[in-house]
């Protein structure tokens, strides 16, 4: 049973933001005048593909692993992830001088396997399942004594992707909503924290793929219920929400929407063409929602944090057909 | 014969910076430790992929669009371009409600096309060479009595290109070195105009590709030899010198280098993974000039201007083989 005491709060934070900011990039706002048009509402992208290993996951990671007390580096760090939060824990216990050992699916894309091994962790592979890479985590962990840092089941880690959005709103107080594409629910989780923590009158809004909706269906359910080895473009959010980040999204989100694949791809392909940035299919759920209908979110002025930028160029999903 | 009368000077940059404040964006400069590690030297990226039409191209045309007096905007401006000029006359013309008339080449991508088309500019195809765009423009300004603003010889657009150097140079005053690609050479003269002007120890190096190589062979023969229909992937760099433009050059202009058409597909590909941006060609051949080899460059703390993000998403160079 989760309790109040297990859960972070905003003044956790407050404390990540402070000492993130030695090691983080505080990255850029974008607007794109074009988009604003198709949208019908004023559209600020927070750009987490410019973050340090190109995504927001090296909040959490470097919030965990700089909270560990010295005593603990020894054995090093450990977690399973599909890819951007492996790779920042790599970077993240580098700079701390501790071993990251990172259990990953066989199927994540070889740009993430390669960060990771290029930051110096040592990888084990698995199948792409919850179950098998939780089987091979404590396996790991038997081995090495390290201690786990989850992608997001873990306070320090919420605390840290929280960071994102004090930034957004520290630069644009008055947003009537924030968008945040939802996986395991850390981003969003820590949005919330911050969202509510700075009493804003800003809607916080989960958006993830129809096709592993785990997120939707646990919010009105009232109860976790994952999904099972879902099939999404976009990668990192096939995972499932976990007790903490469940929590406090049933708490403190407003509300949890759907979107389609194809939404998924139109989205993609016009950020990269209007905004000019590589953004990851992840990235890109937000706003593939607005993209489905105006009227799905009510508000003029919305944030969207775009999480990431680790895509394989090789397969861009809309030259499937042609490739 | 060129005369130094004819010639836009530091001063025409200064004025051009100060009348552009309220239309373009001051673009941001960006760096990444996996480039400056693989090319030795620090780089920094001033990002005119982020410029108003994803291009610098909208300085020069914007200076001179308000450069003309009042009673020249009724018959309208008038231009040929392979692309980028074209769509930064529409808008600028946009701006001061007069009408753009853009003669384009048929195998302009159509991206660009839709955005000279959108920005409400009357467009005329023709063949892809240098002779049948001019005579074809000729013809448009015979008909409408519009003013010719040439994509790059001309004193007001080479003046306006000049900003982005300025912008650079402001921002990092002891860069060693600034490499600008090259095709007409209004970017490359307006820049060279800049960093002479701030008088700066700091080179002015052009690159061009190797299978459109005029500004190299000019440069060092002295005098115009312009390219006939040549082939590269850099679609903004296919024209040639023009008079003014060659004469900046030659007298400002520390090197021009040359690249093949394999390492601007590699600097493509690594600046959009490593900067997560999108890029054209034609902007990625001064980083093909570091990847062909860090000695062609004496210098360790490099300004490259990365000129456009324009690029057809369909049609990836490193996709060639499989699509």
């Amino acid at each position: 049973m989760v309790t109040a005491q297990d859960l972070p709060d905003f003044n956790n934070v407050q404390k990540a933001a402070e000492r993130l900011k030695k090691y983080v990039h505080r990255t850029p706002i974008l607007t794109a005048q074009g988009l604003d048009r198709i949208c019908g509402a004023q559209l600020y992208f927070k750009c987490e593909n410019f973050q340090k290993v190109g995504a927001f996951k090296i909040r959490g990671a470097t919030n965990a692993v700089f909270d560990l007390p010295e005593e603990m580096l020894t054995a090093g760090v450990a977690t399973h992830s599909s890819g951007n939060h492996a790779a920042a824990l790599a970077l993240a216990a580098r700079w701390r001088n501790c071993t990251a050992y990172v259990v990953m699916p066989r199927t994540a894309p070889q740009v993430k396997i390669n960060a990771v091994q290029s930051y110096g962790a040592q990888v084990t592979f698995c199948e792409p399942t919850l179950e098998a890479r939780e089987q091979e985590l404590t396996k790991v962990i038997s081995r090495t004594g390290a201690e786990v840092i989850h992608p997001y089941n873990d306070a320090r880690v919420i605390a840290g992707q929280g960071t994102v959005a004090l930034e957004l709103l520290t630069e644009l107080p008055d947003l009537d909503a924030v968008l945040v594409p939802v996986g395991g629910g850390g981003l969003l989780s820590g949005t919330a924290l911050t969202v509510r923590g700075l009493k804003k009158k800003c809607q916080v809004i989960g958006v993830e793929p129809q096709n592993a909706d785990d997120a939707h269906r646990s919010f009105y359910a009232g109860r976790i219920i994952p999904s099972d080895n879902p099939q999404t473009i976009a990668d990192g959010l096939r995972t499932s929400l976990g007790t903490l980040t469940f929590a406090i999204i049933r708490d403190k989100v407003d509300d949890i929407l759907t979107v389609t694949e194809e939404s998924i791809i139109d989205a993609m392909r016009l950020i990269w063409e209007r905004l000019k940035i590589v953004a990851e299919p992840s990235a890109c759920v937000p706003l593939a929602v607005l993209l489905e209908g105006r009227s799905r979110v009510a508000a003029s002025k919305i944030g969207i944090i775009l999480s990431g930028g680790n895509v394989d160029l090789d397969r861009l999903p809309w030259l499937k057909d042609k490739v």
